[in-house]
């Protein structure tokens, strides 16, 4: 196992929280969290993963949703500043893993101009836990040898500005991250390059958590199957024939639904 | 937390193992191992993680490894679906998450197809654990927008086959599982088609262990920086912009060389 990691006063570590279930979190994470003197964290951490801190350690919310910016960039930074010139033991929790579209670039530059020591503990990252609440792999051999994640804002009057042909091109699972806005842009640009309309879809909504939604369904209906997903609730939606629903009845059992295009008409009638 | 996860007698779960590290096991991965009859573990799964299962349950090692396979798939899904036929709660330990080029999905489709339920609980890969030992971030906001995974194994007298193109086009870190043979050909291939040859690269060795080695240096060294690499040794290769090590003095500790072309040329002479 190694020494068990420590933090040291004035030194910060960003921590992945893992998808959400606070059971995904690594043996790591755990001690980290129950070592700190002060937590910060995002809106996706729950109040499971927010227990382990010590009754004493501050939990300060600096959590960003879609649309709602609770605390710009700036404010956070300068808060985990003070923090560890404050010779706090500083655990910063990410949702996920920190690496993957957790913005920890800006945080760890900061800090480091600053003269204060960084460390990283990586976590589950949501698309590992949506494979694993799908009961299927993202990579298929021979067929899926690619694995792509890449994120996608809709602000209004904008285009997403993605290397379309290139992701539709490629024997790839995509994995889109906070894709829910954009779902509808997302399909209609991957068709138009190419990718074809029965191409598997599943979304994984509040994965790994109690309230999660497992959707199957196909390209084309992917504007249809995310239109009543709340913004409030994380959504992952991955893309690709790896994500074709596994066939048998002793398949994993969380699976929700698969719905076809003709289902949702059907329904809209 | 929710309910902690059990095994019933006769069922499957495929496990992340994690990186190599102990500590960077879920939760649940840990209790999983601890309540299994029959873990079925890769070459790459060390002594710590094994210990943490019961005394009486059985340790079969299925590990594969580049050039010698000493099982065939065939014969691991053998192995599995007597285990579970027997009634033994079975955990089938795979490195880093199993939904990550961990050749799930033959084993749950295999299994599933002879009526034998399958569960996933997912891990830490490769490449989340790299990051976090170089100090890191995979994406960056507006130059690494994309993080594409792929495996290259380049077999004599074969071409990899891969949307070179397209790989060095997007503005994407890219992460190459078991790429060490192939280094050579993926640097060649990715600058024939437009990735500068000084585009920073980061190769982790033997990740989160306490033999591990992370070494910089740019694209057009690849060849050089991967040559010593043992074939024992895991090596996840990293390319793109967000990989550029941190050029703070306060960076995280872990980072062993810095390698340049020129200083491997002078070192050769």
């Amino acid at each position: 196992m190694g020494a068990p990691p420590a933090i040291a006063p004035g030194e910060v570590w960003l921590v992945g929280a893992g998808p959400g279930d606070a059971d995904l979190l690594t043996l790591k994470a755990a001690r980290l969290i129950g070592r700190c003197d002060v937590l910060f964290y995002d809106a996706l951490v729950g109040p499971d993963i927010l227990d382990l801190a010590p009754p004493h350690a501050r939990r300060i919310h600096v959590g960003k949703r879609s649309g709602r910016h609770s605390r710009d960039q700036n404010e956070i930074n300068a808060l985990l500043l003070e923090a560890a010139l404050n010779g706090r033991r500083v655990v910063r929790l990410k949702g996920g893993d920190p690496s993957i579209f957790g913005r920890s670039a800006e945080e760890m530059d900061w800090l480091r101009a600053h003269g204060v020591r960084v460390q990283v503990c990586p976590g589950v990252t949501a698309a590992s836990a949506a494979a694993a609440s799908g009961g299927l792999s993202l990579t298929l051999r021979g067929m899926a040898r690619q694995l792509t994640f890449f994120t996608a804002h809709a602000r209004a009057g904008e285009h997403l500005s993605l290397d379309w042909a290139g992701l539709a091109a490629a024997e790839a699972t995509l994995a889109i991250y906070m894709g829910r806005a954009a779902a509808p842009d997302i399909a209609r640009n991957l068709m138009a390059h190419g990718l074809a309309p029965d191409t598997p879809v599943m979304i994984a909504v509040n994965v790994s958590l109690a309230n999660e939604r497992i959707i199957h369904g196909r390209l084309d209906a992917l504007a249809f199957l995310t239109a009543a997903i709340s913004d409030d609730d994380p959504t992952l939606v991955l893309i690709g024939e790896a994500v074709r629903p596994p066939d048998s009845l002793a398949a994993a059992p969380r699976v929700e639904a698969t719905i076809s295009p003709q289902t949702l008409l059907l329904q809209r009638l």
